[in-house]
């Protein structure tokens, strides 16, 4: 088998979804588990797009242990000194840069030609260099791009010493036997193609980011650049888990493999959800929770004659566990760490004590715990919330049918109480956006509003996800409760102090508008 | 441009999914928008799996005036004698028959060898051939069947009149290269090829089902079976908005292209969302709501500058509405009517007036009305709903943090009130479904609970979907209301109201477990 490098980019281009951002500790857990899974390369952010960006960059260079940790910037001077600067302390460093190379970004977006795109390719890779001995060119918009032109870019900046070239098709644009014959000019085109690794990077907007990728190995590129869930902008990027699989799956026809660990698929696939809010859907290949039948309890007289009748893959070697294990209260600590091992979580110390404290508040209120339960108890505390402006104290609802309802609620600030009485509005989320609006002073416009049971039974946790806009910009809040109303107003009040600790922290220095890359 | 047929399995491998069955009326109205959309054939059930699935392709081969109609059968002569009898009354009927062809399925499945497999499925075909001219035959498994053996199915059973050919790839487990060469075989292997259409039919199990597809026609396939949303069992079939306008975007290289009305994709994409209870995850391809940046907002510098920079298809072309226009009370029936169709509904006589009813109901109580609330009121009105035996009257709901919530909650069932008082469990839907099952004796578990807002702002409609278990069977239930206790009191209401309906109707004939095909 082959090796094929995983270059993991949720954290840069994934994240790249309106109102999904994460905070510096979301992020860090995340690095974390992408390191557990066995990813080559972390792209961990933007640098200069943000002091957040830079810090967050800094701080997954600080912790990561195995992976490449990987920041972006343009082809401009200030944009490799900041990522050098972030990228200090990293083990194993990588300076991923490069310039739109398709003649409508050169044309468009650069108002500028061919040669001197050149030039600035070249000197970019050179100045950084500079900095680090690893660095990856990227060819914006490369999918697009003239394969002759291509060529001699790929070219020029290997021998300007990039160890990485990355070739993405950044509309979504190409089709697999194209993007393949593609890299396999490249091959046979580019003198000292030998010297450099050829990376994909592809875009689902046609639904071929997967086949796309897999083409491109298939004709010599070693590096595949993807995102837990296929997350991005518009239609995302491919999906590691499916370019995983489908090489290890059919490794009969391939001969490629990479070195993921794929029990910790389902895991870290349900950790990135819970992080940016954005759900899997049922039948999501690999991931989805109906992407295995037997999930379903349907008994299939195939299936049941023999496994491999409709089966290729079993639910337990992406991280399913196997049954639906019930808990309760009178459940110990090590069963609960055992449990949450079986369900992809390594707990231990301080955060297995919280873990299970929650476990214990829970079972005495919910007779039988399953593992939705636990993954939703380990993911709330996995989540790294920001710091709580406001919290709630208490909240009496009255509603009746086609009546207005009225809604008493206390929040505290600073260890302050402030209490409304309002009647108005139409549903009980409606009424506690009143009120909680009255109180706080912050006002926002809600944008979607989402509810999902996180186990069985009528008394099942719920996680509530709002997103609301503040001065344009949109901000998520998040919640779990067993009352979807109390979910409602923690999950708007999650949203208000980020609206509040984003105001604090000042804007970007680069808008979103220039984030778009590659 | 060459043609490319359009199959369409939405109502029969799409439907099955645990939980997601539709009702007659609900297949009526998917059928009838899939006639809309262009589709070439519509395959509407299968007829002898239960006397449900027989009325609903009988109601659709009555009704459907452009598409093919099509019924599965297995090579069973009672089987097709009933898909012949359903679709007797279509203007285009066809038979699908077939039978598994791969050793696993030979072996394991019909405890066979390939030389009776063989003769069955030319028996198969030629007992079809004498209820109608149009006979397709499936070689179940063809993705794992040997390829010289296959070669000589599809011979014989093109020698005994089958028009179509299909070759599925049951488990989703081939590859783009490897399904593309298996076509490429057959054509090439077998004699009297010309006489017949070959057609893919793949699943998404590693992420690959759309560029199968392609390969497929890339290769000599000239018909592709799919589903709307790409939904079906595990992780669903190919999705027919991602084949359909990757060949369109992409006619420069392909030189194929569908009869597809793409502007309807959306609105039939949120049809199928809407009666399955099945979401499309926000980076869905082609029909997802982030599938085009420009929906969010973003100001992207290269947008603004030049479209095609980052944009390869326009979302108007899918049917996007390409602005929120609001509405509000002084909104007219014209204008009403007018919205709906750039949303995609052509409303007129009854329909207009109903939906228009609700519209005007709704506006009273919510100040401005986004194309999300008119969405909800038309697909409201398109559901189909089942006839309520049980209906809500009133209630009133007394909820305080941390202690245990009361409802006051009355039903009627044929015109007689029940109202029971409870007060028990932890949130206002832990207390719904008690006093729910006290009422009507039936009882059930919950399985999952879901709310999404359907427009802006926090007086947004929500729509409620459930599932839930009742003597080991799935039944859902589905609400629209801008009170998530409302909406969850209805949504429980509508999946118990299913369940007395399907006990009245009794069992089906065959059960889940021989549905599976192909």
């Amino acid at each position: 088998m082959e090796k094929i490098h995983i270059f993991d980019t949720t954290l840069r281009d994934g994240e790249q979804v309106p109102g999904c951002k994460l905070n510096q500790k979301q992020k860090l857990k995340v690095a974390k588990a992408l390191d557990d899974l066995g990813v080559d390369v972390i792209e961990a952010g933007f640098p200069i797009s943000s002091p957040g960006d830079f810090v967050s960059v800094k701080a997954i260079a600080d912790q990561t242990k195995n992976a490449i940790v990987c920041g972006l910037s343009r082809s401009v001077e200030k944009d490799i000194d900041c990522a050098a600067e972030a990228l200090k302390t990293a083990v194993r460093p990588r300076i991923h840069t490069g310039i739109g190379t398709s003649d409508t970004h050169i044309k468009y977006k650069f108002n500028s030609n061919r040669e001197a795109i050149l030039e600035r390719a070249v000197a970019a890779v050179k100045y950084a260099k500079r900095y680090v001995e690893d660095v990856e060119f990227y060819a914006e918009d490369a999918g697009r791009t003239d394969n002759a032109y291509l060529a001699r870019v790929c070219e020029a900046v290997i021998k300007a010493g990039a160890t990485v070239v990355n070739l993405p098709d950044t509309t979504g644009y190409c089709l697999p036997t194209e993007y393949g014959e593609k890299i396999k000019y490249l091959y046979e085109n580019v003198s000292g193609i030998q010297n450099a690794i050829l990376a994909t990077h592809c875009h689902n907007d046609l639904g071929l980011a997967t086949a796309n990728s897999i083409a491109g190995i298939q004709n010599g590129a070693r590096q595949i650049e993807c995102t837990i869930n296929g997350i991005g902008e518009r239609a995302g990027n491919t999906a590691l888990e499916e370019v995983v699989m489908a090489m290890r799956t059919r490794g009969d026809y391939y001969h490629f493999d990479t070195k993921i660990n794929s029990k910790r698929l389902v895991p870290t696939s349900r950790l990135v959800s819970a992080v940016t809010g954005l759900e899997v859907q049922r039948n999501k290949a690999i991931v989805g929770r109906n992407a295995f039948a037997h999930e379903a309890g349907i008994h299939q007289d195939g299936i049941l004659k023999e496994r491999t009748t409709y089966e290729i893959m079993h639910p337990e070697d992406v991280g399913f566990a196997s049954t639906d294990l019930v808990m309760g209260k009178h459940s110990g600590r090590a069963a609960l760490a055992d449990r949450a091992k079986t369900l992809g979580f390594n707990l231990t110390g301080e955060q297995l004590q919280r873990v299970f404290e929650d476990f214990k508040t829970l079972a005495d209120r919910k007779k039988e715990i399953f593992d939705g339960d636990i993954v939703a108890l380990v993911e709330n505390e996995r989540l790294g919330q920001i710091d709580q402006e406001w919290t709630l104290t208490g909240f009496a609802l009255q509603l009746e049918h086609l009546k207005t309802p009225k809604i008493a609620l206390t929040l505290s600030h600073s260890g302050v109480e402030e209490s409304v009485e309002v009647e108005d509005g139409i549903g009980p989320v409606d009424v506690a956006f009143l009120a909680i609006k009255k109180i706080t002073g912050v006002d926002f416009t809600c944008k979607s509003y989402r509810v999902q049971s996180s186990s069985l039974g009528h008394d099942a946790n719920g996680e509530t996800n709002i997103r609301v806009v503040h001065k344009g910009e949109l901000y998520r809040g998040r919640a779990v409760s067993m009352d979807c109303v109390e979910g409602a107003i923690k999950a708007i009040l999650d949203a208000v102090n980020r609206i509040i600790a984003a105001e604090k922290k000042g804007p970007d220095i680069l808008g979103e508008q220039v984030v778009n890359q590659p």
